[in-house]
């Protein structure tokens, strides 16, 4: 790391001063690692709905993003929507890819290594007998997702394999989407 | 569900018809049931990545959105990035907002109760000593959600929770997110 840090501030476009900053803050205060993530959501009608990504928390500040992003969702017609925007199972799919290119761009950067190019694809399968409440062995969600990265890079074919496995080792969504997270759910009149 | 196929074809904008055929057409051929979900990921600089949504296959068809969808990834300043975009887990929170709401809106529609308006809000909790690699024992992931429903429906309290229910019982990325998927990854040169 102290290499990286003396070949450039800045690589692969990540800010490695500022990434070893953090290390630094959160090693002198710990509950400057405490983040904290929301969005709200609102039906529109049958398969249409709408995200807002505002306000979040992290070492210890309320942050707001510059402006709220919104996310819609839809389903195609096959699934009864309108096809006017990804699906939720869509939407999860991306999540895992940017979050895993995200968190191998940043960890090959500490570790000063130069990457040229990433491109990637995951593709996952659904069995509607869950979703559809007709066979309760059939699970509801993905059976497995498979994920194929393409990396370009001048390292070796075992550095290579060792980017793509930054990403598995360090993706905060990696980590959600295989183990599992706890999900607590309340219900409210409006 | 033959009460609700009786007063409307069309219930909380989803075609209940439709539904119902498309559990008659999955128990006349099972394999009907089978969908594939695919997206493709291109890494910019930094944070910043792009998914692109195009194809999917289901009941035996490859199958198009009418255009491809992009979906782009970055991170808050504080996380070294450009805020350009929503972040990976905040993409997991709607992934999982919008699959709760729209699996809640289908199954409701298919028992007849009409809904007249549904909100939601998600929040997770991250600690980035997981994420920074300074503690093996956290977790790099969500250490958990937290999701309140607010729903408008002229129905008693205990069918307004019945209706919360059924979002946790059949969405797809509830039960992935929950319970984990099983991913492969490979690496390969570009």
């Amino acid at each position: 790391m102290a290499t990286a840090q003396k070949l450039a501030a800045t690589i692969n476009g990540v800010a490695v001063d500022s990434l070893f900053a953090t290390i630094e803050a959160v090693k002198a205060t710990p509950s400057n690692a405490k983040f904290r993530f929301r969005i709200r959501n609102q039906w529109d009608t049958g398969s249409k709905n709408c995200s807002t990504v505002a306000t979040f928390s992290g070492a210890h500040k309320e942050l707001s993003h510059p402006k709220p992003f919104t996310l819609e969702a839809d389903e195609p017609a096959i699934l009864l929507g309108k096809d006017m925007a990804p699906n939720p199972v869509e939407y999860l799919l991306h999540a895992l890819a940017s979050c895993m290119t995200t968190s191998m761009v940043y960890h090959a950067s500490a570790r000063g290594i130069q990457i040229e190019q990433v491109e990637s694809s995951f593709e996952g399968d659904i069995d509607l007998h869950g979703f559809l409440g007709l066979d309760p062995s059939v699970r509801k969600g993905y059976q497995g997702i498979r994920v194929v990265f393409r990396i370009k890079a001048d390292v070796p074919g075992e550095q290579l394999q060792e980017i793509v496995q930054l990403g598995m080792r360090f993706s905060p969504v990696f980590d959600s989407v295989t183990n599992g997270v706890p999900v607590s759910v309340a219900g409210e009149r409006l």
